[in-house]
């Protein structure tokens, strides 16, 4: 059993494999968050992941499918913390994933330096809105906004947390592309794998998925694209295995 | 008539459009130089366009097929910078397409700084090779290795030559995609576009197409992915398409 609030749904997550508290008015989960899941490397028998700005635990809940490993998700909003941390103790997963109430400019001072073997993070997409828009829901404002941490502000945080010769995953938009590769060279994260999804073919490049490997040398991999919709809007086969573990 | 040297060939450029004279143990085009003629901007009515490290002219010439406007062509090498004058005089492009043989380190002191709306380069792609593979054959050495101009040298001399708002567009190995774009942005070329060619479905991508805006501001798009081969090791439709101008 697990206690809903306000208009909190209990989604499925995987199939049937999982389930995650969702709201409409609060925080959904995107497939961005999904497909950063699938795409960055983990340890398959033990090691440390730490996701940063996890909202309701999303990208910790499907790391738990490919990993034995311990998984932590750091989330500085309390409603959102609160519903992941409900829906890790509805999948029996207390044991595997630990969530941190906090800011990730300051997790790496209260934890340690160089722990992780891998980092994810599918940070807030959009410059700071205005005043009144905030004021209007700011669950989704501060989740999809840079308002509480900046795009250099979840990348240093990665750098710091990730262990020398260990992975950072990042998803954005390919707009960003520029931004995010000169910030994880400054940290001294060198990406090492490029993965661009489509919105369907012909069309340009809408998501942009991006590895890199603490202190790594130069060689860097565009890997083959990935298409969301078919030309009929349904998911492609690929995005089905994805979502569904088919 | 055009007078052939040593195992030179006349070959055909999209489809019997244009002629070009190539050898093999001197310089033949490759599709990289056809896909960056094809994926640049160009103003089609008039305008000035330079490309540099033309090798025997493919660029020059598959350009006088987009554009009305003045081309320059830009050779260092005196054997290849002679094929590429015989391949325009054959080619009765003289009034179109100028050539110099001269080191684009120096060009834009020569020639002027910012007087060209369009820069195009394909660049050598690999590090300096030992001097024992430079002695069996210098003119291949110098086209595909940076022993006469390093990328830097090629960025650097691209934003000398291109006017502000003018367009500079390179092709390169995706493993080099996070120094074109750092040195770009250090001489204040904007990557405004990106395209990555896949030699077939499910590869990695093993080419790089960018344009970048001289003093732009940011705002990067990645093109849909361009596909060589079909499964069958065939041209796509669409390479046959900027082949042969189909």
């Amino acid at each position: 059993m697990v206690e809903l609030k306000g208009d909190e749904r209990l989604d499925y997550l995987l199939a049937e494999e999982l389930r995650i508290i969702q709201s409409p008015s609060v925080f959904a989960f995107s497939l961005d968050a999904v497909l950063l899941s699938k795409f960055v490397y983990v340890p398959i028998q033990k090691g440390t992941l730490i996701d940063l700005c996890s909202g309701n635990g999303v990208v910790p809940l499907f790391l738990s499918t490919r990993t034995k490993g311990n998984i932590t998700g750091v989330e500085i909003q309390e409603r959102l913390f609160d519903m992941a941390c409900r829906s890790i103790e509805y999948n029996q997963l207390e044991s595997r994933i630990n969530m941190i109430h906090g800011d990730i400019k300051e997790i790496a001072s209260q934890i340690g330096h160089g722990k992780f073997d891998v980092v994810t993070c599918n940070p807030p997409y959009f410059p700071t809105p205005s005043q009144e828009e905030i004021n209007k829901n700011e669950h989704l404002a501060y989740a999809r906004h840079e308002i509480l941490c900046t795009l250099e502000d979840a990348i240093k945080a990665s750098s710091q947390l990730v262990r020398a010769g260990g992975k950072v995953a990042f998803v954005h938009r390919p707009g960003r592309l520029m931004d995010i590769v000169s910030l994880m060279r400054k940290y001294k994260l060198e990406p090492k794998k490029i993965q661009f999804v489509y919105p369907k073919q012909g069309k340009e490049a809408n998501t942009l998925l991006v590895e890199a490997t603490k202190n790594g040398s130069p060689d860097l991999k565009i890997l083959p694209p990935l298409y969301v919709y078919t030309d009929n809007n349904e998911y492609t086969d690929e995005v089905k295995r994805i979502l569904y573990n088919e």
